[in-house]
């Protein structure tokens, strides 16, 4: 179940860095959405390395096949297999990593549960395998979008201390395609890609905040419980490398208010049930509530820097390790599709899940 | 699978506010722990209404039974099922629940969802619920203690803007529980409960942080992908009631941070693998690394307040609403007991997932 | 999960033979149904021990208390807890069993596999067990009917010898009950319960087959692969106590047929696609195509013999074990309710599951 | 979930007869089990068409290919993702599938459950879709073998009328290989080739039983109540093509015997608790007793013969359908292999669930 995520609509991805490749396969997709690589290719190139000049400079194609589930560009309600090939494989490049555990990376975790692990490129703890979640991420948005009318979004709105204001109501994708670091403020945008590139240069990184939306999202999705919406959306973002807190709707700002002024009061607006204010996040009591779900993701800055660092081999001896050649200086403007993708994945799952109890 | 919790240490909680009581079904217990009902009662009385004058003062003596599961004392390796009955239940105390919808809380998603609802306290969606999970969570907490080790601990860390630093390498249980208000720095502890009492007065709420840590886990537990420990972290964390962030390590504080500031430099101590410093806090790629878990959960001001709101009733007309009688002014305290128990939950479902796999 | 079935509709049994009682969990069962105990009791009192001479003479009243999940008479879209006391508990009528492992039964692979049994009754090997699922059983059963216009329906068709000739298209609930035995044929019945009777009094058991059958289950239904509709039903069986085999449409018998004999020809008829024989039982490739569903269940004679068998004690000596005092001479009667129970459990399981991919 | 099966050794299979291959993900295998393709491709060779002149001609060479999750030749405890390009694509051999349901075979039930259907070759229905199964199950087999000394074995043991008596005891891989039915009676294997050649001229088909053992499985193995070694066998097997029914030990056989004759009693033989008879199983209770786990799987005549048959086509007329070209006379000697894979995938599935709960 490790690598498997969903009930209804249900991803399990593969691969490591090296190797045959990398992939995923989505089980549960309903029936006859019209589906081509076409549809998940411009969320692949939105991921890959080499992209602007403020990302790794690997450069990877990543280009999509579909191996099954699909008949004359539209699914079968069979499981959908997605393949990217690996290519730019340089073992070469990582040959101190077969000995010494890079610091804050997975190297030594992964030896110590599994007492094995592929060293080149990082093997599984790679960013590659992130390539599944996006590619299955991009069904689950089409699906959305087409048989529910919704539409999910991901944008950068804090690069370390350079912070972003971004109204979840109003953020296009357009807005947040604009620029290379996906920050649909455009003057601060500007700010943001000035302290990347220094920060390359220094040979360091950064980290900051992704803020991810659902707009159009109906009452009544989610579960009571455990299942609760924002815990699974909780539950996706953690699962993002290098991510490390989330919170949505007031999160750990709102801890500062009173009740009295937290509350969500309802109104009658449009015919239907709405809220004045959103501190909620669209979601109350673990099923939304018809408002944008909106919500942030912390990343904290990527582990790989250009200096030499304090560490231990594996003959377990104290060393250092320096990185060295390309490294990516922010993987923020690369995390917004994954915070897309795991969204969207997110709510495909419980929108099939509404369907079969309550509908 | 709403609710349930876990994949072999596996927990269903079940029951309303009123009716018949509130359980939780465990399954996937190891055979052979000694379980009675003692070990479970003490977490169920910190988590209960009515401990101390800054809680709500509704009295629930919330006894635990043990209907299966156990012989002679012992875990049969069977279902562990445990009920609390229902007391102090007075439907005529929330008669205007059944017809309006309380701002900020779950009922118009619970109607909006289901098309019906079990009024009379709020039904499932009362705190009730979380007396399950408390007793499951005392079970894990046993089994973590004796066959592994491990020790976990819950702490209010932040109450509105009064703040507590609490190192989660030397918190103790006795100083956690040492005043009501559960934060082991005495003085700050203080404060709080002044503001807390305050708080109540004015009939309003107030809400902050809980910390949690797990002393002890040793490297190895987790999954790398999406079932990471702090993914399943935070999403046992996001499925408490009224929780709205979930950071671990060094969470959002941590975007501020160079990856060369960030980074925890491994180096050999005592025979064994450390980090100099643990702003991952101990798990890396998603897997347990030794050192100390620890994280926060931000929890928002409770949403039933002593103050008129507007709010809709369920023929859809806009109204006004006013809570009266008790009310609990934070959630906090009895959070705290919550937080334990799903940390315990987590871990106890990862100890038997790594030995199923990787021992 | 050893203890849950089901994926969206889903149980799990808890409980055993003596303790605090036995029951269920109902999770996902769709809100607004109308359900109170008086649906569920009918099917416990089929299930239960003492209710007819040809069956166990232990006096259990075994009555059933909803817990959990419903609010005025409706269910709730929560889990439903179901409970049933234990009474009767006789514990010195077992006392040997603290000692002795009874042949083909649980006893001894129990204690190999946890290290711990609770032996009064056979502890959670009793078949006790079964009240749990056949109350969800009757569940499931009412929400196929009313939802789906789906009936199922077991019967007894063979005991030992003695085969009933029925057929599933017609048999009907009415003549089922008509007699104590649960076989359709009066004539065969009368046969079947003089066999038992004697049986009985030579303090010896006997097994036999029954007969499940689904009607009304529209085309669609089930999956590809490794969750057919078959293949969900042969579970369900083989879970049963004491059932030792399990086969749909033809079954073993189909193997002496050619291709050309054994295969459903489609016509039209009635404006809808069926099949001019039903060899394929009502599923075609893992999926319901409109035809009824019918399928057998063999059962092994129960293992409690009123005579002395040779066995081997807790401390591994060889020993002797007589039954004492009641014994159940056929099993088949109460089997009868088991049954439908099981296979109404995997139709709603499935019915969601239909609902969710493809309406 | 369809399309997945196993919780801790956990496979999903995917891929149509027509379109990029058919593959597999098996999830949960443990690290640093040696691994290539050299390990998988036999089971294929033993499973693809064209292999003697009793099976269907088609020649497909199924070549495996290990896409991820090993690494030097070893397994990571990732996912293994394998997959077998599709060749000898002949869509027009399969022109009338396009527009007519095939008799007995899954053509409507698709059609009506997704609203869609890959018609070249079965698409999704194809027998193709057991080479993932297949394949996995090597994996399993190995596993198995060399951790837990457990072997499994199927033979053929009916064809038609034609019977084998086989002891489970004591067949060998050898005796079923030396034939090309698979039958480890070899006087009763020529005459089960000379019925299925006489078939085959006659452009029919046969169906039969396949035998399927399991030694060397500890007592433990296995879980009470719904997850029943036997159960989990029962699904395995009922979710192979073509299969219409399971029994264990006794089986249907043993509903003629009482219970004093069926019971197998307990002795103590070389220190270890036996009994003295196997009608069990090998199982009871759901869990393993140490003896030899033996059982039966009934498989229906292939469904494709060369006759006209009535049917009906995908625009509702009646009309008649005439199988052309190839057809498989008889598929049990390439069932062994996947009734040998399905054991060997619920067997790894419940070691590794014995050793999370009870080791």
């Amino acid at each position: 179940m490790a690598n498997t995520f969903g009930h209804l609509f249900r991803v399990t991805t593969w691969g490591e860095s090296h190797g045959g490749g990398v992939g995923v396969v989505v089980d549960g997709c309903p029936p006859r959405l019209a589906l081509t690589e076409a549809d998940i290719q411009p969320d692949l190139d939105r991921r890959r390395p080499g992209q602007s000049r403020i990302v790794t400079p690997r450069q990877e194609a990543d280009c999509v096949e579909i191996l099954s589930g699909t008949f004359e560009g539209r699914t079968l309600g069979t499981p959908i297999c997605l393949w990217v090939r690996n290519q730019d494989a340089r073992p070469e490049a990582y040959s101190e990593m077969a000995t010494k555990f890079r610091p804050s990376h997975a190297d030594y975790t992964y030896q110590a549960k599994f007492g094995i692990r592929a060293w080149p490129g990082g093997g599984r703890t790679s960013a590659r395998e992130t390539i599944g979640r996006v590619a299955a991420g991009a069904i689950a948005k089409k699906l959305l979008r087409e048989r529910c009318g919704v539409e999910v979004l991901g944008y950068v709105t804090q690069v370390q201390r350079i912070v972003a204001a971004v109204d979840p109501e109003i953020v296009t994708a357009a807005a947040v395609e604009s620029n290379i670091v996906r920050c649909p403020d455009a003057a601060v945008a500007a700010k943001m890609i000035r302290l990347i590139e220094r920060t390359r240069k220094a040979g360091d990184t950064v980290g900051g905040i992704v803020g991810g939306v659902a707009r159009g999202v109906p009452p009544g999705w989610g579960e009571p419980v455990f299942d609760r919406l924002e815990a699974d959306l909780a539950k996706a973002m953690l699962s993002l490398p290098a991510s490390k807190g989330f919170d949505i709707g007031s999160g750990f700002g709102g801890v500062t208010m009173t009740g009295r002024e937290h509350n969500d009061a309802f109104r009658m607006r449009g015919g239907r049930v709405r809220t004045t204010t959103n501190r909620s996040g669209g979601i109350q009591g673990g099923i939304s509530n018809g408002e944008t779900i909106y919500f942030r993701v912390a990343f904290k800055p990527v582990a790989t820097v250009m200096h030499e660092q304090a560490t231990v081999d594996v003959q377990l001896h104290n060393t250092t390790l320096k990185g060295r050649g390309r490294h990516d200086p922010c993987v923020l403007p690369r995390a917004v599709p994954m915070v897309e993708a795991m969204t969207a994945l997110v709510l495909a799952d419980h929108a099939l899940r509404h369907k079969a109890q309550c509908e």
